[in-house]
């Protein structure tokens, strides 16, 4: 799969999975909504009692920024078709008052109504598509 | 969620995501099909052309045995119903012909009848179950 091909399959998933490095250099796994925005995907977590989920993945990212996004489909009854897509990026922490945030929380908020989105923004930036395909 | 409650709706799930560390300290993830045998977690990778592929994840055991796994649940249309548990442990990649291989063979075998199993099996030995859930 190209890396077009691979940013285009992931653009239109609706959810993916978000990996991080922890301090101890541990990964760290959870499931993210998000928009994409050129080559900089946008997530911010949500207003749900979780904000301890939430700081260990802000910290991983403070102390190491690498991380990789992965967009797939599985489907039992049919493995002809799986596939996955994944980023590869360097993530910053916007704070909630930046331009940038502001208008990724606009960019959240149109693609995901039911969002109530609160707190600090990551901006992944990506320097690598890949991506599998069974077919 | 408890540790036990995340074990069981993690043990259920048809797929899942595996995170790990590459020997320059970025992350990497993959989905993968699993079997669950008490606290080890086992996969192999399937005999469809992407020996890169499953070179980089073993390749990052062995230089990082940490490893996270993620079942998780996402439903555009219900997010009162979202959940996610995740393991965290250490991976061993076993040989083919190892008895503990073969079992894990057959167990993932009975599980997914359409996998054509081949080459080394990641076993993950579950030192924390975790998870999360929207309800």
């Amino acid at each position: 799969m190209t890396g077009e091909e691979a940013r285009e399959r992931f653009a239109a998933g609706r959810v993916a999975r978000l990996g991080t490095v922890d301090p101890r250099g541990r990964p760290h796994i959870v499931p993210i909504v998000f928009a994409l925005d050129g080559n900089t995907i946008y997530s911010v977590v949500d207003d749900k009692p979780k904000r301890t989920v939430e700081l260990q993945r802000l910290r991983n990212v403070r102390s190491n920024a690498r991380v990789a996004v992965l967009v797939d489909r599985y489907d039992d009854a049919e493995w002809a078709a799986l596939w996955w897509a994944r980023a590869d990026g360097s993530a910053r922490v916007l704070e909630p008052d930046a331009a940038e945030a502001e208008r990724a929380i606009a960019l959240l908020a149109a693609r995901y109504p039911q969002q109530r989105a609160a707190g600090a923004v990551l901006a992944i930036d990506v320097e690598r598509w890949s991506g599998w395909s069974a077919r």
